[in-house]
């Protein structure tokens, strides 16, 4: 890639020599020749300027200019946004040859598109439907009747069950399972309040499936249960970390943001551009409006306004939780202050005593 | 499937024509055709009845009858029980050809039952036991000597580790894995005190298995590490959802229920029908009565006494914890009322002063 | 292996026939005959000894000696590490034949050592080098250009990615995924104040790898992602449990204990030795130092220090938290103190009335 063409990917100005060509991205301390292109946005990166061996980097427009000359800088106004771009024109993905690896089982009426990747002993099911330019990685399993987008990247050892659907540009990473049948019990054993011996527990099955949009992404050993009778369903262009478990018949709207660990009980509908910090948990049936905020390590209870930004366990409006937490910090004080009032309380009757005798 | 069979399978008033031959189990809004059978027994279901395709329903008994006539209606008196008995009615289970294909990796003296299926790409381990009926999805691995019962489901990418034994009628979802080792070293380091660089950190291996009674259902994705010496046990008809951990040298009883995200970590003892809530965690050695009852999102440090229902972190008696939370809610009321109550004192004080002194 | 050779192995005196073959490690209850040792160091096993079939046993020489008499009893006064070393001894590891399976798929460049296992069905990329004595269990991926080291295990169903490194006699557990992409966007959605239908989510690519040093141990459906540009590091002897994340740009030290459950956040730096118990989550950006604890269940949102204890939600030093936790406790007998306190100030205001009235 020449620089000139990165410098004009990122909209961004070029100062220097525009042909030079570039083959890595990489930190200013990593480059090993000028064929690296250094990014130093961040002031430690910046800073590693000074024993760089790259000829061509990225800076913060923001910042001083390196005190060093270089062959060529471009200079960036939004760094995170650089990066994004950036990394993604470097990103050739994972290495993986094009065409069906002869020890894949492919269905023989399995619909495959053009230019598709099928790993070693991926397993496609019957009447499953992989669209153009997919690279399906190896031992990936593909349910009977599953559907696959165009362009999407499934990684090593995901699980797609029969009949789930995936839409354009998903991206699956390892391990992950989609279309696992959901936990529900007739009676509903959490809610039952006496469960004896005398209880006998029957499951539910689950003859729904899971839907996902496109542009999702789903995070490594993460898990979306399927419904019991209709979807789950995840809407365009979310993005699911690793160990996310999302239950059955959960709706999950348009790019939402789900960290690591986030736990999504059954029943739960999620809105739009909805934000779940890592290690979230919401209980079934709870609903959750668009643009909501909740922060990490919080248990949601009930449901949640859209625009709110809750948090704690169970989670309360932010400014609730600080509150609580500002007043369990003063409870020394206050307890001490109590005392205090107690004895100049007893000072006072016993004087009074002395007055009110008078 | 004859309505007529369906409305005595689930022992409830069949009105219409039995007659009708039905395929799916649908939502109202789903169904396409007169083979459809359409689920109506919650009131958002009820509403979609209007416009349903279908011509046989299952409703509750204790709502208003349809509006419109249809030609064969069941009405229900326990909807969640009938949910598990029609779904497992029309639950064929994931599309899966009986017979060992042939690219599993068979160990010649495996014993394997009658009229099983064991998918493609899966290494069945030397001197393992497969019972009857059992169904092996594609990429599993069952490690040596281990034992499967009869009837078993087995979804794509567990790992069953040698010398495990699972129980009739096991379900185990994807990617969980059982039989990893425990996490345990010596000195123990969580406990330890001086935790230094002088300290040479040694693993206890694990030499024992995990045992799994009939009946038991193993989400995706979780993980029961088997035993120092002994056995992890988990009890008969106990069902464990997705992202569940189960630490070494626990023992689960019959019938408990657990939640996605439970962690339970090692030598910890839980009775029967005992239910954890989602991402409860549980320190080692603790033991949890039957029929106990723990929160979702609850951190148990102590033992819990059977039929006990706590909650929190740490986890204590629910009616204490709900009491915390209104203490929490009432700190501000709290704090300006002793500040009203001080002020009150310095003026007694103020005055009293000039009693005294008159 | 004779008693005489366990003895000496353990640095224990010996009292009887060192003479004794044994094949087995067990709890004094499970002993089958005289070819088992019996290890009965917790008072609970020492109470199995009066009805054990072994003739070989090892006891806590803390303890009472057996009433019984015993062909060899070995007495050590370190039980825990005892535990280590003998299980060490007699774990032959998960059985596996040496050599390629001819199923395996290995690339023609890939680098083997000698003394390896490969198991049925692993795929071993391009590039990729794996050191001498190294085990890798059936149906693992190695992508390309990936490097272990020697006498290193890997379980069914690892994922590890292109260019990730793992060092010697690491031990990674069954499905666990290395160097699967971070959890990345721009701009910054968890911090962004204004996530509207405006904002355009673009992803930051992975770039970098992970790099795990030697000795290191990582759990069943464990997740480490790699870093955007350079390296996810865990450093050299330390311990991570089931179900762990570690997200991009991590850095952990040496010999550290991760406990089930944890979740580490993007460009964390933790120290060496540092303890996180089950199910703690620690925020981006956040520094821990060197041999900090933080209590199971834990959310760390700011830095620790190195040798801090903390622990709670979020994360405070842990006395401060127990102290939160008993002024919560005391909350009912403050509000009864402040009632009564009011009723008696009343009393005083409404006396004092009187006597200022005189």
């Amino acid at each position: 890639m020449l620089v000139r063409d990165i410098a004009q990917a990122l909209g961004a100005p070029l100062d220097g020599d525009g042909d030079i060509a570039v083959q890595r991205l990489v930190h200013p301390a990593q480059a090993e020749s000028a064929s690296d292109l250094a990014l130093a946005t961040s002031p430690q990166a910046a800073a590693a300027l000074a024993e760089t061996k790259a000829s061509a980097v990225v800076v913060a427009a923001a910042a001083a200019r390196p005190n060093r000359a270089f062959a060529a800088v471009i200079a960036v106004t939004e760094p995170r946004l650089a990066l994004a771009r950036l990394t993604a024109l470097f990103d050739s993905g994972p290495p993986q040859q094009r065409g069906v690896h002869p020890t894949a089982v492919v269905a023989a009426d399995a619909e495959l598109g053009a230019d598709i990747s099928i790993g070693a002993y991926a397993t496609i099911g019957p009447r499953s439907r992989i669209g153009a330019g997919t690279t399906i990685m190896p031992q990936v399993t593909v349910g009977a009747g599953a559907t696959i987008g165009a362009h999407a990247l499934i990684h090593s050892g995901v699980r797609i069950g029969h009949d789930c659907r995936l839409g354009d540009r998903v991206i699956v990473h390892g391990n992950a399972v989609i279309g696992a049948d959901g936990f529900s019990f007739a009676p509903d054993l959490m809610s039952a309040t006496a469960f004896t011996a005398a209880v006998t527990v029957q499951r539910v099955h689950s003859l729904g499936n899971v839907v996902i949009g496109d542009d999702v992404e789903i995070g490594a050993c993460t898990t979306i249960d399927r419904a019991t009778l209709e979807s789950t369903r995840i809407g365009r262009g979310s993005k699911i970390d690793d160990h996310v478990h999302i239950g059955h018949n959960v709706t999950i709207g348009e790019s939402c943001i789900l960290c690591g660990m986030v736990g999504i009980s059954g029943s739960v509908v999620i809105g739009n551009r909805v934000r779940l910090g890592g290690g979230v948990g919401v209980a079934d049936h709870v609903r959750i409006g668009d643009q909501a905020v909740v922060a990490a390590g919080s248990g949601v209870a009930s449901n949640v306004a859209a625009g709110a930004f809750v948090s704690g366990y169970p989670a309360l409006p932010h400014q609730r939780t600080i509150e609580h937490q500002l007043y369990l910090g003063r409870q020394r004080r206050l307890h001490d202050r109590v005392n205090a009032m107690a004895s100049r309380l007893e000072e006072l009757e016993r004087v009074m005593g002395g007055v009110v005798k008078k």
